[in-house]
């Protein structure tokens, strides 16, 4: 077989990047491992950045989001016993996020594939990749107990913190930045009301939690938990009441519970390498970076990245720009380590630290102080949590 | 001997509660364990924000700084390579902040004891502090061998971090919050021109570098150095070599070198007490907190303690509101913690940690490109610089 850009894994990233070069006469060939059930059946991120919004638009794919989504123009956050509003909108200056699920991204962008023909292979394993600092890389994989060849010019590793692509690169070139957070995540999805209009980040000396949502009536809730606990620990009975003790009385008051459609537990972590390119192979989104969930960055780092490298693809092949091949690691990397320090910053602000004691707590609590406490220092979480720019391609 | 507030140590925090209980016609007694040449002798901030500036106006002590001092409207900072002017002036609306030592500051208040006619008692040894939970506290001291008795109604603990007050409090009465940084400062003072109109605040590889000033004839520099390091390491040659390799190029030409006046290394240190009253004692300045001097808020600091119980005290002896002194630990510490968070996230943001690496140094980086990259993030380095807000005692 034979395409211009073979992308590795059909998750949003790798489906958002097929649909716009696509649209703009470039022909590419999605490879996923798993099933669309599968990928589909992944519980994600929720809160889309107006960056990523303007770029779903951009590749034609909105129209359901602009009809289900649900534009938010602030959060609350609660902390030693306050309840604060982040205005999004008033800090800065017109600016607003779009809660719409992960998983709805992906279906849409799923539907404008089918739609447009191009093709996308599930089921693909053991894919290798070939000749990647070579003129003509390669990839193969099996199917149906055949192995097939693809030649193409370039290759977008769209696979994930534990895809392929990364691994295809020799380790000695690549540079990992790491943190693992000493708590993890118990989320639970159930289809109840959310308990508050906006979402709520909450820190407790129990524990953060954060009450999020993907419509009017599907609510998706986080606990902070130790490592070690199992999701067989938590009945849903046990999550509500700690979910209720965790909240403002107030709040805790309005919660709707409800049997969990999912529930699951994530560790925390920082990751990146770098760089983000080698020879014709490009990584994008969690294939290169991973962020702690805290500030809802995922999703919308890996669609900075693939405006980035649709926006250098697009102009190699209309105007033969190679020198900016080497540019997209750079470029994708000055806004992916400004998210990695909000959403660092933002896990550190909010949540208990089992070994933190005296002064850095006191810090800890200045800090959540601090931030509230002045315009400046308000906008500054606004302006992150809205997203930074996304940075031009020249 | 008798007074309405016994103020111990005579350095500038002492002498200023000193200067503003005086006018307010309230009597005070400063007693001090060293000679006044000794106080005069130890070189320290030179920074003041404009609440400082405004305090040491009303107490009618600024004629000299007024005149002499000089106002500066931003300072440089110097990082990864780049040069950014923080516009102190711009960013907040219009605040300035003051350069004029602390030893100028020190000598004005002095002068002005001196013509009040109000007691100061030099190389009183062996300071104690009495029934300080009682009605009617009072301390001793010794002065040319004999034993004096200070009766009064409250006592004012001025005598910095070594000092006799907070060591009179109950151990087990007080929490200690501290941060102890892995180097130290290397200050050199000299009667050469200032490398630079404004102070620089410079990152390098080879440690941080501070370019002060005390005037347009005075410059005080700092070298981050090793803790292990000695004075006598540091010959004048090789200070002014060392402090021109961590310099841009451009600076480093402008330098003008000449003999040291003066030559030491102070360890930095984060440091908060809480509470700072113990019945009839409040703690001011040093001898509650100590802050790293990046950010320069040490004296600053003070001035904002003694403002607070320089209003709390007239409050007290002209409208009776005794239920007021209580309040005086958590109306200072709530502006305290803010100064400590702020020396602190200067001095990380600047400083090369020696066991720091891999993510840790990346965030380090990011927070500095972040922090210069947006007005929001520039506004919260001015607004931190010039001083934050003095709390009103109500």
């Amino acid at each position: 077989m034979k395409t211009q850009v073979a992308i590795v894994g059909a998750g949003p990233s790798g489906l958002l990047l097929g649909q716009l070069l696509h649209n703009a006469g470039i022909d590419t060939l999605i490879i996923e491992r798993q099933t669309p059930d599968y990928v589909l059946g992944r519980i994600r991120a929720g809160v889309l950045e107006q960056g990523m919004v303007d770029l779903l638009r951009e590749a034609g794919v909105a129209a359901r989001m602009d009809r289900e989504g649900l534009v938010h123009e602030g959060f609350e956050m609660v902390f030693d016993g306050r309840c604060e509003r982040i205005d999004l909108k008033a800090l800065t200056g017109g600016s607003t996020v779009m809660v719409y699920g992960q998983t709805e991204v992906t279906r849409d962008l799923m539907e404008a594939r089918k739609a447009s023909g191009a093709p996308i292979i599930y089921e693909a394993a053991n894919v290798q990749l070939h000749d990647l600092k070579g003129d003509k890389p390669w990839l193969t994989f099996e199917k149906q107990g055949e192995l097939v060849r693809v030649d193409c010019d370039f290759i977008a590793g769209c696979d994930g913190f534990h895809g392929v692509s990364r691994q295809s690169i020799p380790a000695e070139i690549l540079k990992n930045f790491e943190r693992v957070y000493p708590f993890g995540w118990l989320g639970l999805l159930s289809d109840t009301p959310p308990v508050s209009e906006e979402l709520i980040y909450a820190q407790h000396p129990r524990g953060f939690v954060l009450c999020s949502q993907r419509s009017a009536t599907r609510s998706r809730y986080y606990l902070q938990v130790p490592l070690a606990d199992k999701v067989e620990d938590w009945s849903d009975e046990r999550f509500w009441s700690e979910l209720r003790n965790r909240l403002p009385a107030e709040t805790a008051a309005q919660l709707v519970t409800g049997p969990s459609l999912e529930k699951s537990i994530a560790p925390l972590r920082s990751f990146v390498v770098e760089p983000m390119q080698y020879g014709k192979l490009f990584l994008v989104g969690d294939a290169a970076h991973i962020v702690p969930p805290t500030g809802a960055k995922g999703l919308n780092l890996a669609a900075s990245d693939v405006s980035t490298l649709y926006r250098i693809l697009v102009r190699v092949y209309r105007e033969g720009r190679t020198d900016l091949l080497e540019k997209y690691s750079p470029i994708c990397l000055r806004r992916i380590w400004k998210a990695e320090r909000f959403s660092w910053w933002m896990t550190q602000l909010l949540h208990e630290f089992p070994e933190q004691e005296g002064f850095d707590q006191r810090i800890q609590q200045t800090e959540r102080e601090y931030y509230l406490s002045t315009l400046a220092a308000r906008q500054t979480i606004a302006e992150n949590y809205v997203g930074l720019p996304y940075e031009s391609v020249e």
